[in-house]
């Protein structure tokens, strides 16, 4: 393993201090002289066609300064896949039709939300209701009702994968195991709501600050949607409180804002409230998977036929990506001789399901875990064994799709075996309780470039300066996740530089470098990491030689940026400091200050990503079985993310993603009355808080990813996918119920373990 | 003549909508939560030492949250000509003494302004006061009033050249003319006075807001005086209301709203108020000049002596340069086969001069101009003849100082005389009326490195983009005079585009490229304009290559940019869209996105200037001989600036320029009492405004500088110079008074034509 001085230690984060003092400044922090107030009027009905849109008492009443509907916008449809525009499906305001409850239909500024509230009741909207369809099932039967005319099947996207033959691998197989499981929607439920404020200046340009994981795409995205030049729109990332894959789409509040201030002149605000965010906001894609796996009688697995109906809601939004990561995601972990996979992402007339942390993985995932761990107890092997026995490991190729350059695989479930107790725990297990494992495979990054981008992937300009220090510039999007930080330690340590050295601008489209795809798919530590690197190594060239020529030295010197000094290698006596190098590249041309580009883009990498992380976690859980309630003691995470760039945000990304797994395991859902959702605010919908967060024990499995910057690969998202799971196979473990349609709810497990007692809950 | 399609249009400022429409944010228009509010102490003594300063009682006052004084500063002295530390003679703050009535003693912050304004009156000073200097025939007397230890003659800077022989030259002409002159001090009195806005982010970088013209200087010396490193430290410079070189050096209100700042945590503005720009502001210098010029009988000139005393003030300011420039100056216009000059910068105990307006030009130029006028007059020649006689030529060489490349001078008086029917009206005068002339040279922005700089002189960044955009980032600094709106014509006319295709960012050192040593000099047009079109050619030779590759041909075509296409020159037909032309870059390097970096630093150009521009203006006037008021009745100009970048913007100059020049001659003085100032507000100090300007004529004579953007000169500040000697000599015309002690007020010429009939002005 390589020594790092500044990689790999618990160094602050970039925003902790302006976090920690409420110097942060937000999207709706922001206030502009004569700035008015945006409100969204929604769709109450779940599938209508409008017939008329009277606005003119809205536009009348005092302080109101501007009313549009979607007959005043340009009909330009929109969606993140503009390599395929079929699947661009979106206008920012219903043009024709509604198609799920919350669905946008117009839009209004006034000098105080007060106003802009009272005008959305004034609003007449005529509606022709339509029958819905609220469930995949319904969706794809014959006659069902259609949501978009361009597509009478309701079947938006279509993937495939197969390779081996898995037929002949069942017909071999000694033992197959065939499931089907559910899984629900959940919500990002980021504690900032969306925002977003434009500001048109006077030769026609947009500003647009908004809370966004992704300006790039906002910034294409948006001028295509107003009919104007890509850059003529900037976009500004202030501050961001969390995304979670629910801030990645251009969306109509952006849309509007930036509408309405080149139609008013003054800069538009809107906010979404959390209501909004509830009843209408993006989710986490709902699912039906049929999955199959053969065995042979020593666990070996011959193949796997895996099929997914992804209810998409209203809209296909990041739909496409999350079918083709669940194709991707099934044929991870375990080594299938042979794999069949068919997803198909299916139209609903409910809120948009969309990416969200694991992006289609910790859906595949619940169900490959599950069945891995039914397989193990009908095979009669410990789950661990079975699944190291399958494990995939460095080098293992997906055909077609990728290959597995390091894998810290089997090391993780040793690791996490031996850290929980495991073999001791399931021999002698305790009354009431019980443990289970879930394992994980995560990308570092998409390869595929849907977006069809003119740009590398992640772009980074690196301006080095004779005082000694640095400016990072770069689009790249820190929503809350700590890329910042990581950038900064990755340039901090290839130029041996301080922190303190290092000033960063980022993610402001016309200041920083063309471009970035965004904070999506665990990508920025690697992508923009590389980037970064990239530049620096452009920079490092130019003061090595300046030092050699400094020096005279002989040139099969190699040299090292250290502690702020540049010098030969092993002659730390020898050299100058940074800043004189620096200045001495200057002088050398004739003043010009040093300014290096670098860029990455994932060539050869497959269509999924450079790198995959591997994890393994066991829970521990106590279920009461009066009641049904399961009381998670702990967990043993083992992972493996390639280099750990800082420990702290590491641990920091495995305690969210715990808090997010528990969420969806056990006590997270939308409650929902055919299209209407009922649980709209943090009381009725059940996020777990910091007190209900059990003990956690993690060990980092390092392993040195030569794609990665420094050898690092993802920590962001993976650790959000095996809580589930492992939670499943303890509670299972605990009182024999086997949960294959999450979440695992007081009533399923009670109704489980004592059926003919309990009267049938209401409660689906 | 090249033939341009942008360049030479009457194109809209950039600023213009802006200012048009009240939207413009000027530095005070900033309001930042938690912001405090300085105000200054000055001293009410000329000359004193300072025993003690007890800030108790103000730092006990409720809202009072910072209060500072020499003693809390970290003792660094500031100063413009970093090339020469000697000449540093200023401290932020008052340490031991007081050199001049309204130097900075101390200051506070404050919640609000009448809480800081109430905690000045509770500073309690302790001062001694010594006997002070306020002319510089007394402070260069043997037992004056020593105003710096370290420079006990109080003469600070001393400039010399020498060429030719010049005492033979005397003794060989036919005629010697000797006199002296006085000229005397002016405001910049720029409409917005100086506001500047720190504010200190939580890793203790400072971001300043400020009215300046030298955004980079004002980051350098800021650090350096808060001994912080440069790059830790941010200038933004806001929009400008006008600088007339009297917003180029560091101030007391940048440096503690900057450091109080940081030692409050909070945001802290300053602005001053009228009384006190005109109380203690920067001026234009007092200077005594002594001047011989020997002629042949032929009128041809055979030598000059020019001797001059600057009056200084209290600091050295940019005293240095004036007095440099104003050796340079005197050696200008005229062919002078020996020359001899002694410049010394004095200190007095009054406000500094500085920087104003043509540098040392307007006095030097003054001397030069009326001498000639004199000598014409003495020789029997017409003004006009004499000057055309001894003009300077292009190629002429100023030995040891510069070599004039284009000049158009001699056509410019031709033209001049033509405009005004200059024969007809010198042959028959109009009783009260008079016309006179006066020439001017300037240089197209400074050559020498005082400030010691390691960068480029001028950078640009040219990034474009496949829509058909581009981003232009410069550091340098439009404060009105339109240098944004100039090198935005120069690139779009380079890369074939319209003005609404170009985003520009401009003066933020931060952001925009490293560096560009400001607004001074007429340097921008010129030096910022070079950087520019260095940058576009970069693109261009990337453009035309892929338009070459893309079409197979020859390698010996040429390319063009024009129309928004790139095409083969003659062939508009057979080429690409700017847009496409850019497509096609990035794709072949694989989406890098396409920038250039562009530099001009003069080189091989001598110590002055890489060109100088060149002009002549008749003023006609009719002087009513009962109260000696002098009306201009109106004014024709001829000047070379080379190529005119923008017809409108150059009227513009030439607008403010008379108007300046106007009050300079006429209207325009500080009256004071020893170290007073008594007329502080635009009451008392009369400068001409709107209504006072008289009807004006111009002709561009233009010629094509191979040493700037497209054939271009300067045109900002040499129209200044003209004026007041033209005004001088037609009143000489008019009445026989002639001026050789600036202002011509109307009791000087009372004075002169019936000297006995009237009582000794007390105004001096």
């Amino acid at each position: 393993m390589k020594k790092f001085s500044i990689v790999g230690k618990h160094v602050p984060r970039n925003d902790a201090r302006a976090k920690a003092t409420g110097t942060a400044v937000y999207t709706d922090d922001i206030k502009l002289p004569g700035m008015l107030h945006g409100r969204i009027l929604r769709s109450p009905l779940a599938h209508a066609r409008i017939v008329s849109i009277d606005t003119s008492k809205a536009a009348a009443l005092p302080g109101v300064k501007c009313v549009i509907t979607g007959q005043d916008i340009p009909k330009v449809k929109y969606g993140n896949w503009r390599l395929f525009p079929d699947t661009q499906d979106e206008y920012a305001l219903a043009v024709d039709k509604v198609r799920f409850i919350g669905d946008e239909v117009a839009a209004v500024a006034a000098v105080d939300l007060d106003i802009a509230e009272e005008a959305l009741s004034l609003i007449d909207v005529e509606y022709v209701e339509l029958p819905g369809v609220f469930d995949v099932d319904a969706s794809i039967k014959e006659g069902a009702p259609v949501l978009h005319d361009y597509c009478p099947t309701n079947i938006s996207v279509n993937r495939k994968i197969h390779y081996g033959d898995v037929e002949k691998a069942f017909a071999e197989s000694d033992y197959v195991r065939e499931d089907i499981f559910t899984v629900h929607a959940v919500s990002h439920a980021y504690l900032e709501p969306c925002s977003s404020i434009a500001q048109c200046d006077l030769d026609g340009r947009i500003t647009l600050w908004t809370s966004t994981q992704v300006p790039y795409i906002i910034q294409c995205l948006l001028a295509s949607t107003l009919e104007m030049r890509e850059n003529d729109v900037r976009i500004i990332k202030p501050f961001v409180g969390g995304g979670f894959g629910g801030k990645m789409e251009l969306r109509t509040w952006e849309f509007c804002s930036a509408f309405m201030a080149k139609k008013t002149g003054k800069p538009v605000k809107f906010t979404l409230s959390r209501e909004e965010e509830f009843l209408a906001g993006r989710r986490r894609h709902p699912m039906k998977l049929y999955s199959k796996v053969g065995f042979k009688k020593d666990g070996t697995i011959t193949g796997k036929d895996f099929r997914v109906h992804l209810d998409g809601g209203a809209y296909n939004a990041m739909g496409p990506t999350a079918t083709f990561l669940c194709g991707n995601f099934g044929a991870m972990l375990y080594r299938y001789p042979s794999y069949s996979f068919q997803g198909e992402h299916i139209y609903t007339n409910k809120p948009p399901a969309s990416a969200m942390r694991g992006f289609g993985a910790p859906q595949a995932i619940f169900a490959t875990e599950t069945q891995m761990s039914i397989a193990a107890e009908e095979l009669g092997m410990d789950p661990i064994e079975l699944r190291i026995k399958n494990a995939q490991v460095s080098g293992d190729k997906i055909p077609g799709v990728a290959t597995i350059s390091t894998c810290g695989f089997i090391e993780a479930l040793e690791k996490v075996a031996q850290m929980s107790d495991w073999k001791e725990k399931r021999a002698n297990p305790k009354e009431g309780r019980g443990i289970g494992i879930g394992c994980y495979s995560f990308i570092s990054g998409g390869a595929f470039n849907w977006f069809n981008t003119q740009y590398p992937y992640s772009a980074a300009e690196v301006r080095v300066f004779d005082d000694g220090t640095a400016h990072l510039l770069t689009m790249a999007a820190d929503i809350g996740q700590g890329c910042d930080t990581a950038v900064k330690q990755i340039l901090a340590e290839s130029l041996g530089l301080k922190m303190e050295d290092i000033r960063i601008t980022s993610a402001d489209t016309a200041m920083t470098p063309q471009a970035d795809l965004g904070a999506w798919g665990s990508r920025l530590t690697l992508f923009n990491g590389n980037a970064v690197l990239n530049a620096a190594e452009k920079i490092k060239a130019k003061l090595f030689g300046a030092v050699s020529a400094r020096f005279n030295l002989n040139v099969i010197h190699e040299f090292e940026c250290k502690d702020g000094k540049v010098y030969p290698k092993g002659r730390p006596d020898r050299g100058l400091t940074f800043g004189e190098a620096v200045g001495l590249v200057q002088k050398a041309n004739r003043g010009e200050p040093l300014i290096a580009h670098g860029y990455y883009t994932p060539r050869d990498k497959g269509l999924v990503t450079p790198a995959f992380s591997f994890g393994a976690q066991v829970a521990e859980v106590e279920v009461d079985k009066k009641t049904g309630i399961v009381d998670v003691k702990k967990f043993w995470t083992a992972h493996d993310c390639g280099t750990v760039i800082n420990p702290r945000a590491a641990e920091g990304q495995l305690e969210g993603s715990i808090q997010m797994g528990l969420g969806y395991a056990l006590s997270e859902q939308f409650i929902m009355d055919g299209g209407k959702t009922l649980n709209t605010n943090f009381l009725d919908y059940k996020m777990p808080n910091a007190m209900d967060m059990p003990p956690s024990e993690v060990v980092h499995i390092e392993t040195y990813e030569p794609e990665g910057p420094m050898g690092a690969k993802e920590a962001g998202e993976g650790l959000a996918i095996p809580t589930a799971p492992a939670i499943a196979e303890a509670v299972f473990s605990a009182t024999g119920y086997r949960c294959r349609d999450l979440p695992i709810t007081p009533e399923k497990i009670l109704n489980a373990i004592e059926p003919r007692e309990r009267p049938k809950s209401a409660v689906k």
